[in-house]
């Protein structure tokens, strides 16, 4: 599947553990960085101030499969694809490679929601928000 | 299902985002906390000096499902249940409850290997451990 | 001198990095998981919802001397000085002991301020914020 | 004082907190990240595996001052100086900008130590490797 955005990023000392690899649960933070890079590259932002509100996306699940370890200082390249976008949400799968080997496969689901202390209402994509994501994922 | 290992756990600052609530990342770093004291509660670590090698339990594939955010100081009792020992990998199911309410479901399944220098080699679960295991299950 | 709290507190796994130790940042995290246990203990929150506005205490300096490594699963005692109350500020320091080791020594000086929308004003801490601050140094 | 070497960092979701800001201790590990960049742009690494063991640098001393918040896709300049190479150890200052605002102000002192087994031995700094750092240094 042709990804709609990609990212190089190194693995950071502190992202390591005793083990001597990169920790499994900052897969999910490297997913999230990509997901918000490719966001701003289509003009839009996680967290989008509104006239009635702010919009967010919180996630409703989230999963990894790990198929090889990665190390401080390599270089992975993480690759999106926005697999669906539905009325209320949007999935999206993150390949991380090293060099040519698949390492892992990571899942999200977040869903457009209306923040506001902590407290989250799903709501309905907004048009121009969803129009920009169908431009990003043909991208 | 009964919980074969309970813990309470802080809600910490560092642990919170911009949005106001628990970041998604770490209900899995609190899983593994949760993973790590019932092993110690067996007379087990996630890491074991054994005379051939050291012993230890990558995770091969992690989920988390999220219905209600938790916020700072938000206290949460983490319950663990050991849902399947295989041959070579064991899966928990952890669920997330803030007072009565189940706020998240989180599970991992973790192959036991042999460790050394950041590289892993799947083994047979050592038959001492899988008893220790498997009398934890039924506390 | 004696501590006006101390907290027990376990090196968690994804805490630790590859060079085999508790990473150095998560000292930081742990004094700070200190600051806010504490400012429970006396009836506090890092976070004051006031009528007039959200009270709350950014930091303007930290700093920490490390005398000997932690590592994955060490029970480390942290002892809480309150060192100074100022007029805005207050200051911390921590004491990091694994037995009977001084690992690490901490210090921290955070600003009373009011805070709306990630801004934040100094301002004078209130009388009965003061007062408990005074009552928990001498515990 | 001219930098020895920049980089351009972005604020992560994942490093604020709940006042909305980039949380404190966060600020070490993007000076942690910029330390290993520069010593990747003259030919090290933080670890370093020579015939007689392993190089590292653990901390001794790290420290701090915040002067403005810093918020969710800020994008800050992280200038770093390397203030000091002695007989076994070498001292960074690392300034954070916000645009032409001077955000916060780090230092960091690390030690040359032989490392195995997290445990470390100070040493003199190997010639080569301080030659690498003293051209560093006027670049």
């Amino acid at each position: 599947m042709p990804a709609d955005f990609r990212m190089k990023r190194l693995v950071q000392f502190a992202e390591t553990d005793v083990a001597g690899v990169l920790h499994f649960s900052n897969y999910y933070r490297m997913m999230e960085e990509l997901e918000h890079a490719f966001l701003r590259s289509i003009g839009l932002s996680v967290i989008i101030e509104a006239p009635d509100g702010t919009i967010s996306w919180p996630r409703v699940a989230t999963s990894c499969e790990y198929f090889a370890p990665a190390h401080f200082e390599d270089e992975l390249e993480l690759r999106l694809v926005l697999a669906h976008i539905g009325e209320r949400s949007i999935t999206y799968e993150v390949e991380f490679f090293k060099g040519t080997d698949r390492i892992a496969l990571a899942k999200t689901t977040a869903v457009c929601c209306k923040m506001a202390g902590g407290k989250f209402q799903a709501v309905l994509i907004p048009p121009e928000i969803k129009s920009k994501l169908a431009k990003g994922r043909n991208a």
